[in-house]
This record gives structure tokens, C-alpha cells and sequence, in this order.
């Protein structure tokens, strides 16, 4: 059904698309590239960031008269709907495309198949389905957030080999090297929300944001200006949230979710950028669920960098679709503190299901990330 | 210095004196290539088994006359020594070879030197130190044996991600797959003595020998008649084995450490093949130093597969050499069984150094292997 050309341009597509990661959010990362009879690239572009242009629109502009006849190969069904740019399947036709390859339809219920349709009944060559795993892959959250509604939830952990994040005193610095530190920077980067816990907020002040200065390599494409700082989430059941924390005092947006109402008098000392949000409990402490929900109609990608109690809850509830774990080559013994506290299981057979999707190593550090539950 | 010849036919001799692995003991790995004037191969040799001919004997015998003038690449020094065999320096010198090549040295003190010396003394000429350190890696017992009069020790250990060996109730089965389970026979088949604790052996009935059907695809190689059953150790501080152990009912050699007297009539009913040592007490316990000294003088490696208590007391006395970790992709929370007891370090800079030797994927678990204070 595919020919080798059509495999590798879809691959460049995709490779494309990936260059927009960081940047597009809300919107999905999608590529293009337009191929003419002879199999030549003659026009490429990908999706930079919401409000911009589309990456079809891009690859039309450098391909110009060339697109007329020629072949267009999409990470991402094409767009039927006028939003804050035309529809990308009307530009197709418009431009005189022979035929449209998409790796997948899109599942945004806007578009879901409309795209492809209208380019059919322009009489345009349509497919689907190439690399369509790959595709997937670029857009986790946008995807989790079409099909169930709720972000791609990411839990972020940093142990021993014998699964200790500090010893019995607290000391903790630096159980993990420089080349895993900037890889937790990158996944915040990647991320619409950085969500934590009141307990390590109090216990470790952070202050929960990106620093440009600490990406590393990575901070050569994705420049200051364009790095877009995540809403910084402090899970504070009972509103213990001190007035003097650092993240409060950094100017990009925090969400404080509570079970209670914060006191009048401290609601008024919180600065503009500081928003509060108060939802059901369940057992005395927000409903995860529940904050997943709300978080879900505005965010794609979100991390848990927490205690061993928030993150364990968030894997207990069902609620995290991947665990991404930084492994250092230490032990700590016994009395370190755990990685994650879980029910008391009584059987293997109950314990998370997790498959192994990533492994590499960021100097002395092993990275591991784990699709859980599938 | 060396040539690329060189380096090809001591890298074959290497390979060669791995075949001996399961075999030798306490004898070291010896592999040996005879190379004529051509470059070619004309004799192949390695140490098969204790009592046995040595690595150059085999060579010399497949050479015949075609050893004459040609070159010998031994991967440890041949010996200048009447043991159970006649010396290899000897029967090099007679059978005329021209040139001799040793990746190293023999610590032995009865060889150190004096096998190259005899060559030399004889007008052949000498080298030594092609491919050392690799040459080294086939005998970690043997040399350890040798420079500090003790054996290699090997810490086993199998745990999940966040360092849990069991759950709370000690439901652990299993832990690990397959592929991890068979490794730990090899483990086994390659150690002089398996160690475990008297806890072990009360919570589990372990019979801690080698079971030759469950080898996998070793069994192929290794027959059932080549396979050296290695010594089972229990440290039993206390005397507190139970004399209807599975371990006991097992036809080969047991030692029972202690530090105390087994009782007479405990002793009467021991099976012939369990012998028993007392040793001093430290804090009421074996001290693990004096054991390890007293096993230097007959064993090259040994397995210590115990609980997170004599594990723990091996690393923290520094008697530990390499850390084998069997991880498995799970996660089981604090509830779960600590893999490892150790002291309650104050600082970060107390913890063991732990350098990542090898890793590789054994079904869904991941075997790493640690060289410990390096």
C-alpha cells in the first residue's frame, strides 16, 4: 500500500513536527512536506506555535507554483475549520494538490475525518494511516486530552538503585548528576503544568519554573523568548501554603488546589499571578481526579514532580499514563527515604503494570520512562 | 609495539580460556594460540579442568611440529613449576617455539616471573602486557585470590524499581523472570561457595545448589558431569539452623558458620557432607572479615545471595567486589520488603562508591553489574 518514498517523507514529516514540541501547545505538533512527481521535496514546514501559521501553510508558501500537482504528506489530518487560521484542507485544494497522505485523522471532534472528507469531494488522492504509531507519539497529550478528556499525566521520580530519594536526614544533594537535572528542565519545558505538593514545598522551597540558563544544549533552539514557563500547580489540601514561598514569588502563573477555602486575609496577600482553585476531597485531601478533570480542558502534557505520597496517589488513582524514573548508581540503605508510597498490596498480582518505553543514560544517571497501565 | 596480528591471536586466545569458566577451579582461565611464520593458526588450546593439562599443553599437542619457530600467545604466564603437571615453560622450550607472548604476568608467587624468566634464559623472545587488562577480567577470583589472599566476593540482588524485594506480607514470587532466575544459576555454576544467612534459610527452606535444568541454554555446554557444585555457606551466628533444612537433605558440601558451638547432638546428626566452623563474634555476629580470610586460601569466587541484612554487613565491611542487581520493572511501594540494610549515613560522601560495569536485558528485568569502592 505504501511505497519507500511514501515512508520517507512521512518520516521527514515527522521529524518536522517533532521541532515544534516545546512551542505549539495547546495545539498538536503536526509537519508537512510536498514531494512533485519526481520525488523531489519542494516544499516542508511544521506547525511553530498556536496562533501561527499551520505547517501546511508553511510548506505551501515554499513550495509555491510547485505544489500544483504534487503530493502532500501530513503527520495530522488536515484541519476543516476556520479557527484562528483558514482551513489547511481548503489551502490543499486551493493550491492544487494531486494527492494528500495523513499519518493519522484527527481526533479533535472539530475536524475527526471533515478534513479528509473535503478533500476527497475536491476529488484529491487521500490516504491514511502512514506511520500512524510515530505520529501518535509526537502528541501524547493532545491526544489524551481529544480521547478521554484529560491531560497526558507524566510522574517524574529520582532514586537510588535501591529505590531511596534521600537519606534518613533529608540530604538529597545531589542524588542525581547535572545531565539528569537538565533533562527534568526539558521535561518541564515540554510540559503545560508542573504540578507538586504542599509537603515538598515546605520542605524544599523550590521554585518549580524552567530556567533557560539550566537546558543546556537544548536552550540553542529553544531560545528564552520562545520557551513558554508551565502553570506551576501546589497540591495544598488543607491550605498550608506559606506566603513567603519562593514559587509565589516568581511572576509566570501557580494554581493553588485546595480542599478548603483559603482565608479571606491570605487570598488577599496572594499576588495576580497566583490563582486558587477549591475542589471535592476524598479522604481529607483533594480529589485527583477531580483536578486531572478541570486541568483537562486546557492541557495537554503535565508533570508530577512530587513527594513519594502525591506521586503514589497519582499512580494509586489510575491517573498517571507514564513514569519517567532518573536512576543513580548509588545505594542508600534501609533507613533512605522510599521512592513512592502505594497501598499495602497483598499480591504481586495487584502492583501497577508498567512496560519499559525508553532507556538511555545522562552520564552516571539512567533514565527509564514506563507507559503504566497498558 | 603490538601488531594487529598480536592483538587478533591474544583477543582468540582470550576467548579461548572462557570456555574454561565452570571448569578450572581453583585453577585460573588459561587460553593459548600457536601462530606460525604465515600468520596461521596452528594450534589451539585452553585449560579445561583442575588436574588437567594446562592451555599450552592442549596447543602444543594440536601443533605438533608445526609449533617449531612459530609463536605462542599464552593469556597468563606459562609455569616455571612441577605441580600436577610439568612445567608449560618446559615443554615450550622443547618443542622449539620462537617467540612467546603473555597478556600478563602470573601472580602466583610460585610462577611471578620466573615462567618468562625460564623462556628468556632459553633465547626465546619475550613479551608481555598485550590485552592485560581483558586478560585480567577472565580471573577475578584467581587474581584476587592471589594479590590479597581472599576470594572475589559477589553481592546478588533482586529488587524492584523503588528497591523492594518483596511485599510487606513477603509475597515475592516472582520477583524476577525467567531469564533473571537462570542467570543466577550461572552465577551459581561459576562460584567456588554460595553464602546466604540463617534468615534466609528460615523464611525460605532454600537448597542454594545448581540445578542443571533450569542452566537454559548453558546446559548445552555445560554437562551435568562437567558442573562443580559450589560449597553452601549459611552464616548461622547463633546456631539456629534447623536440622530438617532442605540444604542439609542435599548430597554435597555445606559449612555452618557460627560463633557459637553447634550442640553435640546437633552435631551427631549433621549429614556427613555439613562441616562446621566457629569464628570470632563482632556485636554478636559472624565476623564477616575472619570468614572471608578463611576462605581466601582455597576459593576464587563466591556468591553472597542473603537478605538485606548480610548483604548489607558484606558492603559495609568492604568485602564486597561487585554488586549484581537483578531489577525488575515494578514498582511495589514503601510498604514493600528494603532491599538493603546499611548505616545510617549523615552525609551523601559516606555512601559506597558503586561504578556500572555491564548491563543488559534479561527478559523484562535488567541485570546491571556494579564494581563496589573503585
Amino acid at each position: 500500500m505504501w511505497s519507500t518514498l511514501d515512508r520517507a517523507m512521512m518520516a521527514r514529516a515527522i521529524q518536522l513536527a517533532a521541532n515544534g514540541r516545546y512551542t505549539t501547545r495547546p495545539n498538536p505538533n503536526v509537519g508537512c512536506v510536498i514531494v512533485n512527481d519526481a520525488g523531489e521535496i519542494v516544499g516542508e514546514g511544521w506547525h511553530q506555535r498556536a496562533g501561527g501559521p499551520h505547517a501546511e501553510v508553511h510548506a505551501l508558501r515554499m513550495a509555491g507554483d510547485k505544489a500544483r500537482g504534487a503530493t502532500a504528506y501530513v503527520t495530522l489530518e488536515p484541519c476543516s475549520h476556520y479557527g484562528r487560521t483558514p482551513p489547511c484542507a481548503k489551502a490543499l485544494i486551493d493550491n492544487g494538490l494531486k494527492r494528500v497522505v495523513a499519518a493519522m485523522t484527527d481526533p479533535n471532534p472539530q475536524v475527526a475525518g471533515r478534513g479528509l472528507n473535503m478533500l476527497k469531494d475536491a476529488g484529491i488522492d487521500v490516504a491514511s494511516g502512514l506511520l500512524e504509531a510515530e505520529a501518535r507519539a509526537l502528541n501524547p497529550g493532545f491526544l489524551t486530552r481529544m480521547e478521554r478528556q484529560r491531560p497526558y499525566v507524566r510522574v517524574k521520580l529520582a532514586a537510588s538503585l535501591d529505590g531511596k530519594t534521600a537519606l534518613a536526614n533529608g540530604e538529597s544533594k545531589w542524588i542525581t548528576g547535572p545531565a539528569a537535572r537538565r533533562d527534568v528542565q526539558r521535561l518541564r519545558a515540554l510540559s503545560c503544568a508542573v504540578i507538586t505538593g504542599i509537603g515538598s514545598v515546605l520542605a524544599d522551597d523550590p521554585s518549580m519554573n524552567v530556567r533557560h540558563s539550566e537546558l543546556g544544549g537544548l536552550a540553542e533552539t529553544l531560545t528564552e523568548d520562545a520557551l513558554i514557563q508551565p502553570l506551576r500547580v501546589v497540591v495544598d489540601s488543607n491550605c498550608r501554603m506559606p506566603l513567603d514561598a519562593k514559587l509565589l514569588s516568581i511572576e509566570s502563573p501557580v494554581l493553588l488546589v485546595s480542599c478548603q477555602a483559603y482565608a479571606d486575609d491570605v487570598k488577599a496577600k496572594l499576588p495576580a499571578h497566583v490563582a486558587c482553585l477549591q475542589l471535592p476531597a476524598v479522604n481529607g485531601r483533594v480529589d485527583l481526579a477531580a483536578f486531572i478533570n478541570h486541568l483537562g480542558t486546557q492541557h495537554n502534557q503535565v508533570l508530577v514532580e512530587a513527594g513519594a505520597t502525591l506521586c503514589g496517589a497519582f499512580i494509586e488513582a489510575g491517573l498517571a499514563d507514564e513514569l519517567v524514573l532518573y536512576q543513580a548508581p548509588k545505594i542508600l540503605g534501609a533507613h533512605g527515604r522510599n521512592l513512592l508510597n502505594l497501598p499495602d498490596y497483598q499480591h504481586m498480582s495487584d502492583i501497577p503494570q508498567l512496560t519499559l518505553s525508553d532507556r538511555r543514560q545522562l552520564g552516571a544517571d539512567t533514565r527509564m520512562i514506563f507507559k503504566i497501565g497498558e
